[in-house]
C-alpha cells in the first residue's frame, strides 16, 4: 500500500519552509525558501509542490503554520489571511487560495505557534499531556497552545509574548517592543538582547546576568500560562532557546513566582522540544493530516 | 410530558447553594446553606434534594460547582476531592461521594468559576463568543474559561488570582496573599481591599483613587487573559463587581495595557454578568444536563 501524502509550509518572517510528508508525518522532501514578496514566496512554494507531486504522486492536503497575526475565523470573508502585520507588504495577504486554487485540495491553517503546540502535545515533549503550550522566543516572542488534543481557539488568538509582566528589579532597559515598550517580547527576544547587550545570548561573557534576566522575564511568562491555562506542559523554543541555556532559568523564576501554587512543581512542566527546530512544520503536516488517514 | 429533574450545588466557602431546575435550568426549589463542618454542610444538602425527590420527583443527575483546589482529573483516585485548601477542615473533602452513594445517579464537578464561565456562554454575557473568561473578584479572585463550549481542563484547573502583575506607580500597599503577598489576589480582592482602606469598595468616598488602582490591576488580569487565551468576552462577578462601578476602570486599564494589541478594541469583550449571582449555580446545573435531555 502507498501512504497518502500530505503538504505542509511553516510560514516565517525570514524563511518559508515546505515539506511533503506521508501519514506518519515523515518528510519525504523539504525546501526552504527565504521570504521575499508575497507572490514570489507563494509561487516558489507553489514550483515545489508541483515538483514534488510530478515525482512522487498527489498530495491529499495542506497545513500552514504560519506567523501572525492571522484570521483564523472560519466565518470570516478574510479567513486564512495575514492582518495587520510589520511584515513588509504581507498585510492582507492571503496564504490558502494559492494553494486551494491550484490543488483543489482542503487548506488548513494555523498559527505556526499552535502548530508547533499541536507537534509535541502529539509526538514531541507534551506526550500524554492535557494542555501543552509552545512558546517560541527569538525575532519576537509568541505563544500557542493545544488543549485536549485541539489548538487553542479565539479571536483572533493568542499573543502570548506581549504579556506585561513585573520588572526584574536588577533591571532598567526600557524594551524595544514599538507597541508596548517592556513587554516581553520588548525584553526578552533576539532584538531585546541585541539592543540591550550588543550580541546574542551565546556571546555574553561568563558570568553576565544576562540568562538569569531572560529567565526571570519568561518564567514570568511560563507562571502565567500555568494559572491561566494550567497547562501541565510548557515547551520553550526558538533560536534565544537552542541551546538550553535559559532552560534552568526559567524554571527557577517560574518557581519562584508561583511560590508553591499550584500545588505539583512547575519546574517539571517546562521542557524544550522534542522535535528541535521541526515542531513548526511537522505542526502543519499535522493539520494537512487533521483531513486524511492515520490520524 | 413531565421535564427531567437535575441538582445544582455552588459550593462555596461561605455558603452552599442547592437547587432543582428543569431541563431548561429553570430553578424549581432553592436552599441556602452556611458553610459548616464537611459533614454537617453535605447532609444538609442531601437533606433538600430527599426533600424535593419526594415531592417533585427523581433527580437524573448532580453537577457540582465548587471553591478549590479541586481534584479534577477523572483518572484520579481523589477525583471530586478538594486539595489542599485553607479552609479549615475541608482538605481532602469528598463533595462527589455523598451525591452518588445516595442516588446512584451522576455526578458531575467542575471549579465554581468554570462552570460559571459555562453558564455564561452558553445563556449570558457570552453567548455566540468562541472563548468565555468568568472572573470572580470577591472573597478571593479566581477564574476559569469555555472554549468551544467545553470548560479548560489543565492540571489541576486555572488559578488566575494569583497572577502577578507590573504594580500601579500610585500603589505601594505589600498585598495580602499569604502565598504571594502582592498577586492579583493579594491586591485587589474583597480582603485586600478591607485591609488597605479600612472599608470596602463601595464604602470608599468619591474622589478616592481606589477604584481606578483596582482596576488597574484587574485590568492587566483581563489584558493577560487576552493574551493567553485570546477570549472574545471575559466576565467580572463577584461580589466586589457587584454595583458594576469598577467595569470601566477595568476596560481603560485592559485597553490601556494592550495599546492596541489584538486589532479589536478589548474594551467591548470586558463584561459584566447577565446571569447576576446565579452564574455558578446554573453553570452546576449545566454540567448535570450534560448527563442528560435538553442540552
Amino acid at each position: 500500500m502507498t501512504s497518502r501524502l500530505y503538504g505542509a509550509i511553516e510560514a516565517g518572517g525570514t524563511k518559508f519552509r515546505c515539506a511533503v510528508v506521508n501519514g506518519r508525518t515523515e518528510i519525504l522532501s523539504e525546501v526552504r525558501i527565504p521570504t521575499g514578496t508575497p507572490t514570489n514566496t507563494l509561487d516558489a512554494c507553489v514550483k515545489f509542490f508541483d515538483s514534488v507531486q510530478a515525482s512522487l504522486g498527489e498530495l491529499q492536503a495542506f497545513g500552514i503554520a504560519s506567523f501572525g497575526p492571522l484570521d483564523l475565523n472560519r466565518r470570516s470573508r478574510t479567513w486564512g489571511r495575514l492582518l495587520v502585520t510589520p511584515k513588509r507588504g504581507w498585510t492582507g495577504t492571503d496564504l490558502v487560495s494559492p494553494l486551494s486554487d491550484r490543488y483543489s485540495k482542503p487548506v488548513y491553517i494555523d498559527t505556526d505557534v499552535n502548530a508547533a503546540a499541536l507537534a509535541e502535545a502529539q509526538l514531541g515533549a507534551g506526550r500524554g499531556c492535557i494542555s501543552v503550550a509552545y512558546v517560541t522566543v527569538g525575532t519576537g516572542i509568541g505563544g500557542g497552545a493545544v488543549v485536549n488534543g485541539s489548538p487553542l481557539p479565539g479571536v483572533p488568538h493568542p499573543e502570548m509574548g506581549h504579556l506585561r509582566v513585573p520588572r526584574d528589579p536588577r533591571d532598567s532597559f526600557a524594551g524595544v517592543c514599538p507597541f508596548h515598550g517592556d513587554c516581553i517580547e520588548g525584553l526578552a527576544s533576539g532584538p531585546a538582547i541585541a539592543a540591550r547587550w550588543g550580541t546574542s545570548l551565546d556571546q555574553l561573557p561568563a558570568g553576565h546576568p544576562g540568562g538569569s534576566i531572560l529567565g526571570y522575564y519568561l518564567g514570568q511568562l511560563a507562571a502565567a500560562i500555568v494559572l491561566i491555562l494550567s497547562s501541565d506542559c510548557i515547551v520553550f523554543g526558538g533560536g534565544v532557546m537552542r541551546n538550553g541555556a535559559l532552560l534552568p532559568h526559567i524554571r527557577y523564576s517560574a518557581g519562584h513566582s508561583l511560590a508553591g501554587y499550584p500545588l505539583s512543581p512547575v519546574e517539571d512542566r517546562i521542557r524544550l522540544p522534542a522535535l528541535g527546530e521541526n515542531s513548526g512544520l511537522i505542526g502543519a503536516a499535522l493539520l494537512a493530516l487533521g483531513s486524511g488517514e492515520a490520524k
